[in-house]
């Protein structure tokens, strides 16, 4: 199994790795950002439009295909990638941190977790072994094993979620029956090194094909988030692929894989998109802004997206105030391509052996406006 | 002028009539069909999406863009072509329909028409000349004439209305400056076949280089608008391309070109995959019927689109039912693919001359569900 997900590091600079990740639905070259197609759709895109973009990887929820449309339905249909019409790798998370953030009300023991649906109440319980078979029906090539994510200032409830983190993760690896997916581990343990340490220590001799850093970007300082990722750069195995969820704005893309990322996910370009912002290298804009009004230049000139290289400012804006779907589809387009564009000049960098100097030019020119 | 815009029919069967509508920005095979983009957009929609349906014309709509983003905005970007991206030809209505329909209040007199924003209630004034110029400043390559609609059963309100509209026409022939737009006079008179001939003989006196039929599928009985559309067929001169507005389901269109219409527009098929519903040519479906709940085929085995080609009717109707964007344009998509494949279908029968046993073949297996 480990031979057919092989990850080989093809350069180093610095803490930074540039390399390559073997899925049964083709390699994916690191760094990489996957965009997120929570009900198994990146929003307002066509697959199509999303290979235009090049995206390598994308991300699915299980939380949400398991409640609607079912995975069961997936699967008779033929699996997640015909389901969506996307033949380049998926990856599904555990459910683990939806059922903890969105189910109308949840309760945790030992053997799992009981929900209430937030779309009609109805409850459900996942356990270990259920995502994973939730997961085998979806058929994503990277799938996790359920966790639970505390609130990161909590010690006895980040000991106490890793233990069942940890048991679980065993758990996952007993019930997975398929050998054309990946199981990551995730590591928790909140914003504590020594359950960060023992978390990373205890997954790795699970010999897992990768590893997932959770429970961080969820409150915590971004001085706290960093320093835990260079602790996990220095107890995770080197030759795994290393994946940080949920984090992707271009600045923490730099500063991740400054500390040995290689697998980002996050819904910010394409959330921002339906909220009429824009991602440029040098910051956020606000395309409704009037000062865009009659702008016959695209987003943003350097950019060679299907957006910049055709449509003024002043269309996009228009599209937006005049509520058209188009508006977010271009923006989504745009934001994305930003994000794509901004992981391969960083691997570029990396094979070059001049990302130092392209993370702090690009850090000095970004002006972060939330 | 005329000769920029020649109409050549190529082929005749019955009064149906295959033919070359010549633009500057590229010919257009009649019959056809244009999708509207109301707003600039067709909606959900990107042109690069159009084209791959091999949509000919577009309509876009002059009382909307007048009051967002402005027509002034439109000009300064370089025009609708430029602003919405779209290089083939595009249609603006003169925006008397939609001052009369849409409007919060609007105040009819000799010289033009006041009315209320429907968005921000500002008040504002169209008038023949002031209609032309913002269709001028549009630049689309088929302008219309400015028009009062009345409702189809009141002979005093379309006697005035029909003065009215053909003093107008005169006035706008006068006001246009531009020779690289057809304007196109608009036949009025409701039900009443006497105003309907007059208008055809007015209208055709002033040798425009085409003719739309206005103030149908307004209410009328369906009889009635076949019997005005064969009394047009008899007035209206045999060389000029004929533009039935607003309609297009696709037993219109059959019923249509068998009296001789060449173009037509409609915001069925967009507004209807916007409302679940997808058309086939043996009618029409709604895609959130628990029917298609594990269904594996498309929405139509025989449709070659790029929604039937690639996606499950169970993926579209999970997307629709959670309100997943990409659903709208899937079937959008599909049912302008439906729309323009059938008039090619059409334009080729009559090429063939096998028109009427297509068209009969045709309206016995579709089964409209209202």
């Amino acid at each position: 199994m480990t031979a057919r997900f092989a990850y080989t590091i093809k350069s180093r600079d610095g803490c930074a790795r540039a390399g390559v990740f073997h899925t049964p639905h083709g390699d994916l070259l690191t760094p990489l950002f996957a965009p997120v197609g929570t009900q198994a759709t990146v929003k307002s895109l066509t697959p199509a439009q999303l290979e235009e973009l090049n995206a390598g990887l994308i991300l699915a929820n299980t939380y949400h295909l398991y409640l609607r449309p079912g995975d069961e339905i997936i699967a008779q249909i033929g699996g997640l990638h015909t389901f969506m019409h996307w033949n380049r790798p998926i990856l599904t998370d555990s459910g683990g941190f939806q059922v903890f953030s969105l189910a109308d009300s949840c309760k945790i023991d030992p053997d799992g977790v009981t929900f209430k649906s937030h779309i009609d109440g109805s409850i459900h319980r996942i356990t270990p072994e259920k995502s994973i078979a939730i997961q085998e029906n979806l058929g994503a090539d990277i799938i996790m094993a359920f966790d639970e994510c505390g609130s990161p200032y909590d010690l006895d409830k980040n000991t106490a979620a890793l233990e069942r983190t940890h048991a679980w993760a065993e758990r996952c690896v007993k019930a997975k029956t398929r050998s054309d997916q990946a199981l990551f581990g995730i590591i928790q343990g909140g914003v504590y090194p020594e359950l960060r340490q023992r978390s990373a220590e205890y997954l790795s001799s699970l010999d897992l094909p990768g590893y997932a850093i959770g429970g961080l970007s969820v409150g915590e300082t971004k001085k706290e988030t960093l320093s835990m990722l260079e602790l996990m750069d220095r107890n995770l195995p080197e030759e795994k692929p290393r994946y940080l969820m949920g984090v992707g704005s271009p600045e923490d893309l730099i500063m991740g894989v400054q500390r040995g990322i290689d697998i980002f996910d996050c819904v910010l370009p394409t959330r921002l998109a339906r909220h009429h912002a824009a991602i440029t290298r040098s910051g956020r804009l606000n395309i409704t802004n009037t000062r865009y009004h009659s702008e016959k230049s695209p987003i943003d000139e350097s950019c060679s997206c299907y957006t910049c290289r055709n449509f003024s400012s002043a269309y996009i804006r228009h599209l937006v105030l005049a509520k058209e779907m188009l508006g977010a589809t271009l923006l989504t387009i745009h934001n994305l391509s930003v994000l794509l564009s901004l992981v391969n000049d960083i691997r570029q960098a990396i094979i070059d052996g001049r990302f130092d100097r392209f993370a702090s030019d690009f850090l000095e020119s970004w002006e972060n406006i939330p």
